[in-house]
């Protein structure tokens, strides 16, 4: 067979020549703008072009900084496709973190949102390595800066080459992309993708039995560009000339229901917040969403109510996906079986709920120190995850022999496995609760909380306890109406049904919200701060 | 990224694991089998098990001589996932080149069909490289015969391991499989797969985009397994976990729509004639065929009355494909886009009966000596392919140099592209008609004629002439009511509305039957050697 590299220089060039007048839709602080793929691949190569003259050279790292947009999106491809590597910074970061990622990553230029820069601006005399900056601005003016020296991203538009040609003899392991996790302790961990790794994630996400990511698609990534590129949608919108919808900048439920309704988007992706923000979106308000195929959800578990109200009400197909950044990100999806046609929607919904079936091309186990557990659904051991869209290392760190070993990822999930091979993530190794010597799982009792109609969010987490070692505490924000109605009582007799007597929270703390790490997820780690000293003497 | 090779042991790993209810269906001589994959998965490792110990050794060569039934697809994942290559022998080979392919490739190991076993008696004593023969009987009793050494499949089977090991440690390019293509001049010539080239081909094909194959279909490959892999479906099925049929020997057409409307078939491949052949079935008496969601047609053009047929009557999405031995095949698909939804069914016709749009994965480009033809649908080139399923030679062969340059095979096939990227085959280079110094398409000119409701079957072929150098004649098969009912001036002047004057065939000669290849492609050769002295004077 021929040895043609799988680069992402091919996708580009197929949705230029295949799919020139399906669009792109980009929401930036000026409204909303429509570009072609043609346009969009003109552009991108203009950009390429420009990007190599101020200074870009193979294998330089090259940073976005930056909501979901189409210039955003013309990075993605620009930056590999000229043999450099794209390095979305996580915008959420501490300024502690932000330093020390772009300089860890050895960035050499910024690609930064004008409603971003007073950000940079504020870390900008520690940075190292960055040369130069580009500032993404809608106009070719910029607004006034103290970066410098700072480009105007359209005015290097202007100035580029509308038919520079990309790097397409490259090696298919050449780094295309990198992006650092969001860790909760410690310095963020960097991952490196390589082309070949993206290609193969965007075959794995096109296929019938995944995503089925394909042509007829309208796209809309909400999960952030700068967080596991996207999922990965956007690459792979681009190979199949899929149209795709760019929320940009502070979009509110709003902003999102109108656009699934504008655009008839069919495919969206985005952390259980975001589809509990449009929940109570879409019952306060009417909006059309009829054109969705398929709603996916990842980052954390997806409450059932959650899934049922989707399912039910508006008749749309909720999917659970599991994956990390060392992932690319997708390991799994909680896409149904033939066999599983006959299911009640009550059972669909308790598969909807799970991380699903692993994607073809990928190995996963769930492994205790006996081995592997059985598929029986019930007991518990650690995920762990092997194939060609996996991480090998973390970047230049030394905490890669924690995560990498003989060949796997472990990924520091405790999962099962039920008989037909769907996991379903019980709890990260570090939000089990070990009380009296056994394992009692926060996700569980999380779910089950909010499968109450009265609560809004749930956080279960661990506070140290002087007998039983550890012990459960309950945090939960009421939905509005419910305020003062409902009590811890309430609560505890709800749980009461579903699992033992020593699972039950100790308390249940009534809070206004949840903490959230920068990408949504529950901040479960100050919460902890905050109730260490629940049983003083167990300091 | 981890280097986790591509390799088709992880297919048949996922088939074990995730899919083990999941069914083949495979006729045999005694009747219709039924097996699970757990079933399947067992009996691979078995035989691969006992295959190494009659002989097979990483890198050997293990011919099958068979149709399309439960052991052959054992044979393709056991020897793969043994290290060793499957070598697919086509049955319809003449005894001369069945002795060439065998010993060409270094067939090792023969698994021969029983019926089949008289062929291979007949070459035996040139068969330099077979040191042993398995027949693949449903019984542990094999007939007689002067094979020898022979042993019984099922005796194999019975003997093997069921926990066999496959070998998944081999280098992604590590050969799997190879196929000889069924040349009209000259010694066939052979194409090697690799493990790697056969996983991207799956991928490719299970794309919503392409084939879209996936665990909800219920595939039947008609198309002979030792044909192209089988255009790949029984690799890719086994992988997606997709309920398999299997049609065996000597199927008829009442037996294939039999099984389409028994075990609710939703996809199928075949050669145009399987369809023209089951179209007759289907109006002469009733099924129920609206399980079919694509009834997939490659080999040779498809006829428009077929694919209108089908579309219309049958509401059977009917799509064309392009491939080649050389090809793995699957380059193009006549699937049509977002945009073409807006179309009227008779131009949507038009666009089914093209060999449409590259899959994601290849380039193609249609060329001809001053570069590439403008995409305007009428500009005639050769279409020359690149991607990583894509053979780079043929195996110990000099003529791979006609073929393989620059990194690009040249398919030989005469094409015109459209402003959509859709590639329509006009003809195979050495069929062209170069009468006057202009290029006439015998193609065209048989779609046309079997456009007409009396005309079953249409070879144009050229035939040497003193002045214009070639010039067109037409073989007609008519439809049994319509002979001695249509004449030459009829046919005749149905063309001449569509063509100019000078394109028009000499003379329209009426045949019983068109003379087939291996595959079922017309034998034009014999046709052009049968009509070569028409115009005596040119010889």
């Amino acid at each position: 067979m021929m040895d043609t590299p799988l680069l992402l220089t091919s996708m580009m060039e197929r949705a230029e020549k295949y799919f020139p007048r399906k669009e792109v839709i980009s929401r930036t602080a000026s409204g909303i703008h429509r570009f072609t793929y043609k346009e969009i691949g003109e552009r991108t190569r203009r950009l390429a072009s420009a990007l190599t003259k101020i200074g870009l050279k193979k294998g330089d790292k090259i940073g976005t900084f930056a909501w979901n947009h189409h210039r955003h999106l013309e990075a993605y491809f620009a930056v590999p496709c000229s043999g450099a590597v794209l390095h979305m910074v996580n915008i959420r970061l501490t300024q502690e973190h932000l330093t020390y990622v772009i300089n860890h990553a050895e960035d050499k230029i910024l690609l930064i949102d004008p409603d971003l820069v007073p950000i940079i601006e504020k870390i900008k005399d520690q940075l190292t390595t960055v040369q130069c900056f580009v500032i993404m601005s809608d106009e070719k003016e910029i607004p006034e800066t103290t970066l410098h020296p700072a480009f105007s991203y359209e005015q290097l538009i202007d100035d580029g080459d509308p038919a520079f040609n990309f790097i397409s003899d490259m090696d298919e392991r050449t780094p295309a992309a990198m992006c650092y996790t969001s860790a909760t302790t410690g310095n963020p961990k960097g991952v490196v993708y390589t082309h070949r790794g993206i290609v193969l994630h965007s075959l794995a996400i096109g296929l019938a039995d995944t995503l089925g990511l394909c042509e007829r698609d309208v796209a809309m990534p909400v999960v952030p560009m700068f967080h596991v590129n996207a999922w990965g949608l956007p690459f792979a919108a681009v190979w199949y000339g899929t149209k795709q919808v760019l929320p940009g900048p502070s979009f509110t439920p709003k902003i999102l229901a109108e656009l699934i309704e504008q655009e008839k988007v069919t495919i969206t992706g985005g952390v259980p917040t975001i589809w509990i923000g449009l929940l109570k979106e879409l019952e306060e308000n009417q909006y059309d969403i009829s054109s969705i195929r398929a709603l996916v959800c990842g980052g954390a578990a997806s409450p059932k109510g959650l899934i049922r109200a989707f399912e039910e009400k508006y008749k749309v197909p909720f999917i659970s996906g599991y994956g990390m950044t060392e992932t690319s990100p997708i390991v799994s999806l909680s896409t149904l079986t033939s066999e599983m046609d006959s299911l009640s929607l009550e059972e669909k919904i308790v598969i909807r709920s799970k991380t699903g079936l692993v994607v073809p091309g990928l190995d996963i186990r769930v492994v205790n120190e006996n081995g592997d557990v059985p598929c029986d659904g019930a007991t518990m051991g650690e995920l762990i995850v092997r194939g060609p869209w996996i991480a090998n290392e973390y970047y230049k760190d030394e905490r890669t022999n924690d995560a990498f070993k003989d060949g796997w990822l472990y990924t520091g999930d405790i999962a099962v496995m039920d008989a037909d091979g769907y996991v379903r993530i019980t709890d990260r190794t570090k939000d089990l609760i070990k009380s009296g010597g056994e394992w009692i799982s926060s996700v569980a009792l999380e779910n089950a909380l909010m499968s109450h109609e009265a609560v809004y969010e749930a956080a279960v987490i661990a506070i140290p306890h002087p007998k039983w070692q550890e012990r459960p505490l309950a945090c939960v924000v009421l939905k509005d109406a419910y305020r003062n109605q409902i009590f811890e009582q309430d609560l505890i007799l709800f749980l009461k049904g579903q699992f033992s007597n020593w699972w039950l929270p100790d308390e249940i703390i009534f809070l206004k919200e949840i903490p959230k790490t920068s990408v949504g997820k529950f901040l479960k780690r100050t919460l902890r701060d905050q109730w260490k000293h629940y049983y003083s003497n167990a300091e």
